[in-house]
């Protein structure tokens, strides 16, 4: 079931990817069906609050007309940064699925954890779904950048 | 000088306690001169990621076309939470300026402090700047919410 939505987000990340961009995918869900999609464009838009989950958070508040995103979950390919791990617990988001862990810039594991700490909100988490496929994308995304 | 532009952070504040938004209010400046401001505006645009701090990023990096805020400073009527320090961090914002402690959700030293961790930016802080007109603005907005 998790792959399901998780395997729309790493089409979401691919199409990042060939835009020049860090791939990274999110599809937020309500009621099993999708309210909102992200995907990174932080290098088009010239704007670093452009990240794939900020992108899809951004919609689905527009799409239930409210701030908080109860009983959502959101599926990323990506370990979140703070920004976006901050915006997760800010919206109240039930439940955060990603994939690949982000030891440089990760803010639930891998630097910190957000989700850990004396918040409001402690939004779940399940790692490590479709993990294999992020780390590629990300892999050969990097090399291509390298070899550029 | 800082007392300056936290007063017109302070300005945009009341603007927000004045239409029942949490009191907080941010302005990035350049050379000196004001290049975007926000104030919190959560509630009336039923949106968790209008706070103050990511309306002026927003803004801020629109007016420069660059996601990189290099040379920028922040200064905000209240410490930051977790998604508007990561903002912070990801635009390269070079100093952040805040008026009052945030013990519940701040993350640059109350609840966390995220510019002392091993992220690729660590943004200087100053803090206490105007920081009783900051905090009576939000006890008087919290003692009017109370009594309302």
């Amino acid at each position: 079931m998790y792959s399901n939505f998780m395997k729309i987000a790493l089409e979401l990340a691919q199409k990042s990817a060939d835009e020049f961009e860090v791939p990274v995918g999110a599809v937020i869900v309500k009621d099993e069906k999708i309210l909102a999609t992200g995907r990174n464009t932080q290098e088009k838009s010239c704007n670093a609050l452009m990240h794939a989950e900020i992108i899809a958070i951004n919609k689905a508040c527009k799409n239930l007309n409210s701030w908080r995103l109860f009983n959502c979950e959101i599926f990323v390919t990506l370990e979140p940064c703070s920004m976006c791990a901050g915006a997760i617990i800010n919206s109240r988001i039930k439940r955060l699925i990603f994939g690949a862990h982000n030891p440089k810039f990760g803010a639930v594991g891998s630097v910190v954890n957000l989700f850990d700490m004396s918040f409001n909100h402690k939004p779940e988490i399940i790692s490590g779904v479709l993990e294999k496929e992020s780390k590629k994308l990300l892999i050969d995304f990097f090399h291509f950048c390298r070899n550029k």
